[in-house]
């Protein structure tokens, strides 16, 4: 092959330009540490680490400092560290010996072989507390996070190749990885095709995000074709982001404990699943990507679900002040979050947000507000053309509009980075003018 | 979609039909299980369990009874839960509390940003210690099990779609799972044409296994244009499987803890790559696909190497009777399994095995025999003209000749079973005539 040629190729794909921009931005804000030097905390975690064994974890993106490049790129959940450093901490360590779960198989008799039978009952158990989605008569299966279960719904609901690639689409503005996930093999089995709002045509798979990845609406499928599919990313329909107003029953239905606990590095997602045919297909996706999925992983996600509702059958969830209530504390962060943005914006002048929206949440039994996980930040000043390229002169690293269909004067900010990344976030913002 | 061309679509690709064959046999054995009772060593885990969180552990296959149907279709390495049960298995308990690693990032420095550093490290400090594949120069990434990075390689190495797919070869028999993972997706940029040794042209990716899946054959590149790409499978290149004859440095090299270790369900594989720009296209392949790697099963796979190289270096390698080698003590299991596979094949008559072949290996220092991870059989008795089918008649599942190119009087047998399944395996072949 040309080298080249493979270079132009991949460089004309949506996502990989942004991913090496964020590469090199990660890379400068890495140098940048290296350069100013380590804290007292940071001296201290690493003379820690030098105790521990050579296996000791990583802790994710460097401290920042007031001066320091603040990455809201990502919805990297590193919010909810605090809350498991906390009381809740105990009830969450996972203990692994040598010898467990080395088998490929962890339920011969399940369709879903490689599922473990304690993940799967957490997961059950935690909509049945919540009450977002419906899981009787529902196949369940884990994926090494949702994005591998989206691409397993895409090969199950897609028809044969010879069919030519089925239309997958989505309302701008659209998850910034759903074009890009979907088209980085070429398939001939799919294909992205944009805005589900401007498609026409009744064979397609659409992409309904509820609550939105990047604006925080709640949707429904647009398009109402008997012959389409849809399937329904519901990351963020959780409690600490929006009022839960119904249980959900669709067909496909995708939910991931990073947005759910926090806990993106376990990689671990899964899917409610109706049909048992197309439940076996998306399996066979997961079988030949990557044979399953992280046992280790299932088992700590099981533990962490565990620990949250745990905590809940402890005591009613109207303590609210309770550190030991996932929901609760992670809501409190997200309102006063969005206080101190909305605050922010009154401040500045130059830039605005989506309306405020609330309802009656089952889960809280309270009429609530809802508080994104992104903030979907436009400005319409005179002469900010790019407002990614604007803010990045502020040393704010954000996701263009562009990159979820929509124009380059709005752009996604994580909500859900610690709580220091956060606060200079907010003080730079609210300075422009 | 119409549901029936799906099915047909899936029908027809390779390896699915057996996968579901595969569900089928496993179902049966598992209602075999259920139907003649536990064993009193069932009850009294399963007692343990109950004490134990609701998070308990899956614990792989249901045991076997004499009569019970044996599964040797899969290589799931279960031989080595003993190992990880005796005295290793206390220097290879993993912690992991609540808190840790939950950001995507372990390293914003590192090109594989994923990467726990921990892990690279007890990858290269392994590769030192047993002297099968050269580190220095090399980028470490890490994927979910080597078939991710393997799927991660073709997509790196492959030229742009508007191209025309490039051909995807190897010589039969080559490993079952190559043309259904290259195809099952119909990648525009990629594409299985089959056997290396019968393919004219310049342009293409030869995979290379060595110790050959299924056949445990030492190989080489068949193919030899300055054009075309080689990627080294290397799974099985380790001391109990092979004599370690050589340092390989080949521009990408795949590995997995399933073979090496025997740690089938933490998924975890990594690939040596030579050249950076194919190291930042296959990373971008495990963003797109995965986002990154299980964490969790990172800090565990590093925990478990980290034991195997303690216990080299805590005394000389030469101790061949100590429990605590891994290697030494993996050797001795195969040794004594091939012994016991010849002598049934011997006493009855009908079957044939590759040779015994031997070399001197450095990492033993000692002129050894290999000792293949599958056993590829033959069967030439008059009136068997489908292996497979024979020997399920027996209750034993394998593999046929078919699925890897070769013909049905030949299988593929998983030779790290238990040693239950495999002692009732070699017993049943025996009784053959």
């Amino acid at each position: 092959m040309g080298r080249d040629h493979a270079v132009v190729a991949i460089a004309g794909q949506i996502g990989v330009v942004a991913s090496v921009a964020l590469n090199l931005a990660a890379l400068a804000f890495y140098l940048h540490g290296r350069i100013f030097g380590a804290s007292a905390g940071e001296k201290e975690a690493g003379k820690k680490m030098k105790k521990a064994a050579a296996v000791a974890p990583s802790s994710g993106k460097p401290p920042v400092a007031p001066d320091s490049t603040i990455n809201l790129d990502h919805g990297d959940p590193t919010m909810f560290e605090a809350f498991w450093r906390g009381t809740m901490g105990e009830h969450a360590t996972l203990v692994i010996p040598g010898w467990q779960t080395m088998s490929y198989f962890s339920d011969v008799g399940n369709l879903c072989w490689f599922l473990e039978p304690g993940f799967e009952r957490e997961v059950r158990r935690l909509h049945r507390l919540v009450g977002n989605a419906a899981t009787e008569g529902y196949h369940v299966l884990v994926g090494t996070g949702s994005m591998q279960l989206f691409q397993a719904a895409l090969y199950a609901l897609s028809p044969p190749a010879e069919a030519g690639p089925i239309s997958v689409v989505s309302p701008v503005p659209f998850y910034s990885s759903y074009p890009a996930v979907t088209d980085f093999l070429k398939s001939g089995r799919y294909r992205w095709a944009g805005d589900a709002n401007t498609f026409e045509g009744d064979e397609y798979i659409e992409l309904v995000c509820s609550p939105s990845n990047p604006d925080g609406g709640i949707r429904q499928a647009v398009l109402k074709s008997k012959s389409g599919k849809a399937m329904h990313d519901l990351a963020y329909y959780w409690p600490q982001y929006t009022p839960i107003t119904h249980m959900l029953a669709h067909d496909i239905m995708l939910f991931t404990v990073s947005k759910c606990t926090g806990h993106a590095g376990t990689r671990i997602g899964w899917a409610l699943v109706k049909d048992r045919e197309v439940a076996k297909k998306m399996n066979m996706f997961l079988e030949l990507n990557t044979i399953g999925v992280s046992k280790d992983s299932q088992l700590r996600a099981a533990k962490v679900l565990e620990a949250v509702a745990d905590a809940y059958e402890r005591q009613p969830a109207d303590l609210t002040g309770d550190a030991s209530l996932l929901f609760h504390y992670a809501r409190r962060q997200m309102t006063c979050r969005w206080r101190a943005l909305r605050a922010a914006v009154a401040a500045s002048g130059i830039f605005t947000l989506p309306d405020e929206v609330a309802g009656f949440c089952t889960f809280a039994k309270d009429t609530v507000s809802a508080n994104p996980a992104f903030a979907w930040l436009r400005c319409d000043k005179e002469g900010v053309e790019d407002l990614e390229v604007f803010l990045r002169e502020h040393k704010i690293i954000t996701r263009s509009g562009t990159r979820f269909g929509a124009d380059p004067k709005v752009v996604r900010i994580s909500m859900v980075d610690t709580d220091e990344a956060f606060g200079i976030f907010v003080d730079r913002l609210a300075a422009m003018k």
